[in-house]
């Protein structure tokens, strides 16, 4: 047992003793590592101060508390452009439908249903608020595996441009409903490749049961199939990936003309194009940060396919193949999700407290997991609010909900940073508010920085109240309400 | 090329081939697999329906919707009782101080407040809601690594039991803030032990830093040092563990007297204590699930300490060791989460949609990790509400969310499940409610069961209206409210 003991204590020792070497080794040329620019958000340093368009970041701060999203309403309104332009030999575009689930915010989803952006909803509750918004049916799109006989009923009655169909079972309650309702159903269905996501959603190609489910679909009366839905998963990043996702959709389309005399009036080629300046971290990377406080480095944002040079690609191959063929055009559908919204938001967060260890010091904010959980495997750029001419320090920045997993950048390097010190954490534009929860700490107040450069409270923080508000109280006679 | 094409496709085809016949094997042996008796939960099948307390539980869901959880208030006083039992021998036993994070329902708080428990609380909004239902001060533990000002100002003021200190430089903030106040605020130290969590939370012991930090609290004027607090984080399975963890505690309070003849007034051992039915998966398990649908197998509950001997063992251990040392004896605190309301309550989730697959099938519920992230990576028993005579088949249990890791249960073997079936998922009662989203879905209602048998709705279900309610609608002219 001693004999165990001091070998296990040994081994400790020399495993201690190689990591503080290979982190002093590491670090030193961590602590240079390269950042992505504050350009690339219209942000830059005015003297010590991180300025956004002009606008001292702090001053939001002090304003409307923290922590905070700060919406940039012309990026927001850019990038959608970016989807909305027509390649060069072409008359019609991409239709851009917004996946509502990504950065749920109904003043966005008014700001991009004004430029002529549709919705693409995953569920009853998103298909509410599409139609509280006023967005006409015809630029409503419905997905999702789990949906509500209520919101199909809501869907066929107000004629939305396409229900899309992830198995046979969903076409015939969707039939059984719209017979039911004395109506047409506008459809389409979901198809996988095996390069993308598959498991509950849509029909593979490769075994025939997509082709299968078309047959079954367009001999129900009842069905309008319009639509061919295939949406990636996997991130696409290059023009590469962007054509074979194309190629293959398009082999189908052949496929379903050649076998069922049957062409999509719309092409749905769903979403997935990446946000330039984010991407996910390997284990390794992840490890490597926890180890040995090596920094990952930074995503390549010119060598991300742009949204127009997406936009440009679909138009031109589909229109191509489809004149080729001598097929009508098709509507081309898109639904963007981070690569519309992600980097048109940003998120303020304040150092609540911070503890000095050996080679690192944890910076406690106030936003961890709760509020930012992808960015615990997702680089996303982070740059402080002020630049002190204070030493660089390696900082493990975590968040407040008292748990040791709520680790947001295991080994971030910036000037030593001090209590009350904010950061500017960035791209929180997809997946922040979606995935955020109310664990101990409200939800933020999301800021709008509109075109005209007016500052809007598009979302309250939660306030106390509001997390008590659907609670009974008052349980048992003599305790207070 | 086309050599490395061939070559990719035999790979595939054999790595198919051996999946396939494994599976085979596999699913054969485990489509027998073992679960967890109904009556752990007061559940039984009456006839076909499984019923709680007598109850058919799918009068509960037609009544008052899909999902829900249920509350078992008899358990949950149960539960309490159990820690508060009393060592034999000994006068006074454990003072337990529910975490609030782990299951935040005010109701469920005021019924544990009822029966004396008091309120461990990580940030303002706890410590608010603690202070709203009337919890005594003396019965309010504040803990957590991001401790705002206003809360400290309040919890100072109001001179709640401890707070509890997790570095040197939140020691001089809180001296600085009683001493502006002209209060003396009543104070614990924060230790740790290298079998526990670290990082930004508490002092280690072994390096001498916790010990540096009394003796600077002790030199504070405005500060009454009162607790010495030591939460494991880690799980507690057994007495061995627990007992471990006693000794690291009171081998330093033996120091704390020796070096600083200071002896703790209260004796905060943290919490940690498992919940017996749960326990958590391994990387190795959730593969063999994914790939080869073997379920893994369920915890053994009779070999998980129990409240019961957990607090005699607490109890017995501090008290006979004060004793044997002439200490005046301390309060001694708990600050069960898990282990206090875990099992005190479970969900109900209703299957929307069905995908048949070669070897399983996807049950597509309307909860997924929106409201049950725990379940992907802990075992947490699953009853269907009928039992049909249908035969077993594996599942593939995910969630609504529109995405691939929204998966709940990798391989759970059931009677083949159709649409509309309900499914109890057991054990709620911990990091369900507190991790949820409002992820394109409301979060659920929670009705309790009362001691009396009604049925009381303690949280009403999100409603849409809700989820927007805190938005700033028709940011442009001209767009609907």
């Amino acid at each position: 047992m001693l004999k165990f003991t001091a070998h296990k204590r040994l081994k400790s020792e020399l495993k201690t003793f190689i990591k503080a070497a290979g982190q002093q080794w590491l670090s030193t040329a961590a602590a240079q590592n390269p950042r992505l620019s504050p350009e690339l958000w219209q942000l830059e340093y005015v003297g010590n101060e991180l300025a956004f368009r002009g606008r001292a970041l702090s001053s939001l701060l002090s304003k409307w508390g923290t922590p905070l999203h700060i919406v940039d309403e012309a990026k927001l309104i850019s990038n959608l452009e970016s989807f909305q332009k027509v390649a060069d030999g072409f008359e019609d575009g991409l239709e851009v439908f917004y996946s509502y689930k990504t950065n749920p915010l109904p003043w966005v989803f008014e700001v991009l249903h004004q430029q002529g952006a549709g919705a693409e909803v995953i569920s009853e509750y998103e298909l509410w608020l599409a139609l509280k918004l006023g967005v006409p049916a015809d630029k409503i799109i419905y997905n999702g595996p789990a949906k509500s006989q209520a919101s199909l009923e809501a869907a066929i009655d107000k004629n939305i441009l396409s229900i899309n169909i992830n198995n046979a079972e969903e076409l015939d309650r969707i039939s059984a409903l719209a017979a039911a309702l004395g109506k047409t159903a506008r459809v389409g269905i979901r198809v996988t490749s095996a390069a993308g996501w598959t498991g509950q959603f849509g029909l593979p190609v490769e075994t025939g049961a997509a082709l299968e489910v078309f047959r079954q679909a367009l001999a129900q009366p009842e069905l309008s199939v319009t639509t061919l839905h295939c949406h990636r998963g996997n991130l696409i990043y290059d023009e590469d990936t962007l054509q074979s996702h194309l190629h293959f959709l398009l082999k189908f389309v052949d496929e379903l003309k050649e076998k069922l005399n049957w062409i999509p009036a719309v092409l749905d080629v769903g979403g997935s194009l990446a946000t330039p300046t984010v991407r996910y971290l390997s284990k390794k990377e992840i490890k490597l940060a926890t180890t040995f406080l090596v920094p990952p480095s930074p995503p390549e944002p010119q060598s991300v396919l742009t949204p127009q040079a997406y936009a440009e690609t679909v138009v031109r191959v589909v229109r191509s193949h489809f004149q080729q063929q001598g097929y009508p055009q098709p509507r081309i559908v898109s639904e963007p999700g981070r690569s519309l919204t992600g980097n048109s938001q940003f998120m303020l967060t304040t150092v609540q407290n911070l503890k000095h260890d050996a080679s690192f010091d944890f910076a406690v904010l106030d936003a961890g997991i709760n509020l930012a959980s992808c960015v615990a495997s997702e680089y996303h750029e982070v740059f402080p609010l002020q630049l002190k001419s204070a030493p660089m320090r390696c900082h493990r920045l975590v968040g407040p909900i008292c748990h040791m997993g709520d680790t947001l950048y295991m080994a971030s390097y910036l000037p030593q940073l001090e209590r009350q010190d904010a950061l500017a954490i960035m791209d929180s534009g997809a997946y922040f508010i979606a995935d955020a929860t109310s664990f101990a700490f409200s939800q933020p107040a999301v800021v709008a920085i509109t075109t005209s450069g007016q500052e809007v409270l598009i979302r309250k923080a939660e306030s106390f109240d509001h997390l008590v508000s659907l609670d009974h109280f008052a349980a048992k006679e003599g305790q207070p309400s």
